[in-house]
């Protein structure tokens, strides 16, 4: 796979583009972006060798797409519509059901791999890519069964050279279970950003007080908003579903409180503890 | 200052044993801990140098107490009766008003100083205790002026050592203040990490799709609920009134999500996105 074009040269796509370009040096990268700004920048960073256009994706061995997910379902059908047959198309967005659906009864569906590499950080835009993002992350792979079997391979073989585990999932699972591990964090950490900022306003130092335990738990509300409104909108029953949860929980746990029994507020904590393991994968 | 004691050689009360033999390696560090065995593994650490009892206390020249808020209230007083007209005390406790008030009338009032170091990790016990755990870290101090000026003194120069900033707070200030950017996290974690456990405790693998933002977010649910449950009891209104307004926020945001105003949910996530600029102190 030597022509790889890459359409959104953000964090995800970008450093996609850096690793390959590392585990082959042949490959040559071609940047497709709706800010010319930013191909500027991941040109000057290295990060592509060359800017391109639509009309260029018939030469592509392999097109990601990394672009906000209301831009996936304008864009990946035109991707597809371009491509050659050999061509190997993936994508990495945080939601994967109305993806899936848009380009089901496209003509090259079987040139399209549904994917969501879990991996990121809180920054964006091309500076904001890294060598190795990839490494020891999950990728979640959704109805492999309808991607031709030697682009499969391809596509495997590169997500292992990057250092990647792959899990198979149906679009609709995917949606559900990520809304809880990862969508509901991220509007957590930007309430409790908003709570905490309302109060505060007018009293500058205190945010001297915050701790390291502060700054871990409201990292994600530096996420971009251009990023995550479309992926709450695509994702809106299950999201919804998990912040009614989340309140009902942080409500109990406030009735707790009030009624004085700090008994069972230790038992909440102490029934939680065990996250630690879960997390260590020791369950 | 020579006699160290250390009363709960802990995470919190361990580092601070760790960093003041580091400085200071004349000094002795006696440990005090109603577990036995977190003593034998302070000493066989090298955390500390010799078990001690209250009976000693006499002969301290600094007694640092860093035991869970609620034994605070009992066990401070009992050291003041204890400590000789020279010795320094200071907790380290996350709240300030209860403790404060138990000793205002304490005939040994000028030998205490109320600290708060915000500093700490998740994990706790003689083993997570680290060196340099305080460097660069804030330490909140109240009610200054009722220490007596000498014993202020050997604090802030100890303090300054370790590499801490002070900032001085009266004690009502610092537990309404703290509520938000440190009580409240807790909870948010906690309640996140129950509501995530919850849905998927039939679903293992589930975690597999768990990345770092979840692991930032849900950090704090690893705390120690004996330390965290006495610091909510003490703190109950402060906090009650943060977990109001964050679940108010919470239900804001679901509405928006649900009568599809998604300009509006981009908003609020655009107007907390300077929570970047607030922490690295550019605001």
């Amino acid at each position: 796979m030597n022509n790889i074009f890459v359409i959104g040269v953000g964090l995800i796509g970008g450093s996609f583009a850096l690793d390959i370009k590392s585990h082959n040096s042949e490959s040559r990268i071609y940047g497709i972006d709706k800010s010319e700004e930013h191909l500027d920048e991941a040109l000057s960073l290295g990060v592509i060798d060359e800017k391109a256009n639509f009309e260029d994706l018939n030469k592509a061995d392999l097109v990601i797409v990394a672009i906000p997910v209301d831009a996936t379902l304008e864009v990946l059908p035109k991707v597809l519509d371009q491509v050659s047959e050999h061509a190997i198309v993936f994508d990495a967005g945080s939601t994967k059901e109305d993806i899936c659906l848009k380009v089901k009864q496209h003509p090259k569906r079987r040139n399209y791999l549904a994917a969501h590499p879990i991996a990121g950080t809180e920054y964006s835009g091309p500076s904001a890519a890294i060598k190795g993002l990839y490494k020891n992350k999950t990728n979640i792979i959704c109805e492999v069964e309808d991607t031709a079997f030697k682009l499969q391979e391809k596509a495997l073989k590169l997500f292992s050279e990057l250092g990647m585990r792959i899990r198979y999932m149906n679009p609709k699972a995917h949606d559900k279970h990520i809304a809880y591990v990862s969508h509901l964090s991220h509007i957590s950490s930007f309430m409790l950003g908003k709570t905490v900022i309302e109060k505060e306003k007018n009293e500058r130092d205190i945010f001297d007080m915050a701790g390291s335990g502060f700054e871990s738990t409201v990292r994600l509300a530096k996420s971009s908003p251009a990023m995550w409104t479309p992926i709450f909108e695509q994702n809106k029953t299950n999201v919804i579903e998990t912040l009614e949860e989340y309140i009902n929980n942080l409500k109990h746990f406030k009735q707790l409180m009030e009624s004085g029994d700090f008994e069972a507020v230790y038992n909440e904590m102490e029934t939680t503890n065990h996250i630690k393991e879960i997390l260590n994968g020791n369950q």
